[in-house]
């Protein structure tokens, strides 16, 4: 019996889009979901309450930062992450790969893995398929990611084919350095770029390796939202129906809803949470930025349609005032809404599927949201 | 009726600690309490529902630092500070007078009040008795504290004489200038020093003026610890045994203790919350500092003997692990520990008043704390 499994309950007649459920060690949750970030064994300013509360099943956690600080060894110690961090719905780790083509610019690419410098401390180090499977291993969650490179955008054709044949033998890699499938499920990474018959050798060397799940790595990294769909569009059904699709760093709203269309099952990231901590919030009429002097004595709530605990008890002149102050407690406020109004949207999104009506959903929630304006602020 | 009433329910026959209650307009609490502070209108890092479920009946507020920010306008108009930051227990708002002496170095004192720069802006201020109270009656505290000049530690007889003489003017001037006297109680201060002729002749003419309780002003200025407990011993006798009496600014274990054998009734400090935010915990062992390397392996509680819901689902290693990468859910599990354990302490003070033994009680906990040690690190 595989550690996560895949049931797809039912496709929009509408869209294409698919309603489903995923199954881990530690809990089900339905899809399409949004998965908030906890990048170092925190979802930044938030207690596991809460995110319960909020709705979340499943979040997500970095590899690269836990390596670092505090080490897998000591959350392996602590009992794994679920344990360190009080957590005991479903948890997913990155690779890590990612960081390392972020976050360092002193790296070295070879067949064995990469060389790299510590973004803190500039201490060399050394990430590969292997070792990535090793430190997700003694974290712990339920969900891991393979080990790939992920290139920039725009990347030649030459440079991305290199590139997704290297990925796939990491890929094979990291099946083998995996030591605990029973315990955890391991996803692949689908990478390519923009580039449709990339998409498909990636797609077909991965599905080749029978993962429990795949991502669709290299988006949102600076292409247009058009690029992303078109991909998202070839790739795909280029990828088993019974097995979840994860888009990776992937967050806005408009985003999640044309990604959902796409036939994507997963999403995850930082987006909601950073721009929470910077007064910045998602509401069903758009961007609000509560920092602005207008609100200073705006005693409504964040969003006049919102039902979470935030606006159900706190003004945007309040939480105005305690950003303004730098006080903790409003940066609670905001990332507490701007989560909810996600996982709130991803519940919206499967009701809509239910019915078959989420193309409908789309047009009214950007219309309303003033995504369909020339001049939108899209995040 | 006055708005705020105290009563006396038993007198420890070991000490002499008074057990009793307060009644404001927003319930009632039983004393000795010690008063978490929510300088900027919000306890910094907690929500109002952790303060509940911690056991706080009563918060502070200051006065000072919400006339600059938000301004007492803006908070007046969102229907007072109770709702605007979402807390329906009581408030006790300070009067100004200790900020505008420790914040501000550029101050002149006029018989007609203090002109100051605000700390922040550098702008020019002047709070006088009158617009204290103009201010408190717009913030809408529980309880208000009368305006009065704060001398520092230590201060000559002459100085000290001249600045109780005009203290009690203020009080007069400062009852004059109430407006809202059927919903909130407003405290006055004695002040005095080390002095014990000063502390009689400002207990005397504050006591002529009845206020609804009265703070003892003045203490935890720099004095040593025996200083405080001296002034005390000669002080709390000289006020009426039918109100609350306030001890301003103290908050370390010791002098919680040491204060309610003085009959001292409530208490507020920074501290608790303070050093939690700078990874020093109070623990039945005595002072804890989890950013310490030797807690990285550290699996259990902060303290093992605490009931709190950061002891019971987190540990050292995991809190360490969030104050070292500047994570500030580890702020808020280390400011609930610390104020779960003060709010916890004055519960078992209010026990061992109730069963006679509160110098057993302070002679066990002084012990286990270290606090007996020759070389013990107070607070």
């Amino acid at each position: 019996m595989a550690s996560v499994t895949y049931e797809l309950i039912k496709t929009c007649k509408q869209t294409g889009a698919r309603l489903g459920r995923v199954h881990t060690p530690h809990g089900s949750f339905e899809t399409p979901v949004f998965m908030p970030v906890g990048t170092l064994a925190t979802v930044k300013t938030m207690s596991p309450e809460e995110l319960k509360e909020i709705g979340a099943d499943i979040i997500l956690s970095n590899t690269y930062h836990l390596w670092l600080r505090p080490g897998e060894d000591i959350v392996k110690e602590a009992g794994g992450l679920h344990k360190f961090m009080n957590w005991d719905g479903s948890i997913l780790t990155d690779s890590g790969g990612f960081q390392v083509f972020s976050l360092s610019d002193l790296r070295d690419i070879e067949e064995e893995g990469v060389h790299f410098r510590n973004h803190i401390s500039g201490e060399k180090l050394f990430l590969s398929p292997e070792k990535a499977m090793q430190i997700q291993n003694d974290l712990g969650p339920d969900i891991m990611m393979a080990f790939d490179e992920c290139p920039p955008y725009p990347a030649e054709h030459k440079y991305m084919k290199d590139s997704v044949e290297r990925t796939s033998r990491w890929a094979e890699r990291c099946l083998n350095g995996h030591k605990r499938p029973n315990d955890q499920g391991l996803f692949g990474i689908v990478q390519g770029g923009e580039y449709e018959d990339l998409r498909k050798q990636s797609a077909k060397d991965l599905t080749s390796l029978d993962f429990p799940g795949y991502a669709i790595g290299g988006l949102s990294v600076g292409e247009p939202k058009d690029v992303m769909n078109r991909v998202l569009e070839f790739t795909t059904p280029l990828l088993p129906t019974q097995k979840p699709r994860y888009l990776m760093g992937v967050g806005s709203p408009d985003s999640l809803i044309d990604g959902a269309i796409r036939g994507v099952d997963m999403f995850d990231c930082v987006l909601p949470t950073r721009i929470a901590r910077n007064g910045t919030c998602m509401t069903s009429q758009g961007r609000l930025v509560v920092r602005n002097a207008k609100f200073a004595r705006d005693f409504s709530p964040l969003d006049p349609n919102c039902e979470c605990h935030t606006c159900r008890n706190y003004s945007r002149a309040y939480i105005r005032h305690l950003i303004k102050t730098d006080e903790t407690f409003g940066l609670r406020l905001t990332t507490y809404h701007n989560l909810y109004f996600l996982v709130n949207l991803m519940k919206q999104v499967r009701e809509a599927i239910k019915a078959d009506r989420l193309g409908d959903f789309r047009e009214a929630f950007f219309e309303q949201y003033g995504f369909n304006k020339p001049n939108a602020k899209n995040f």
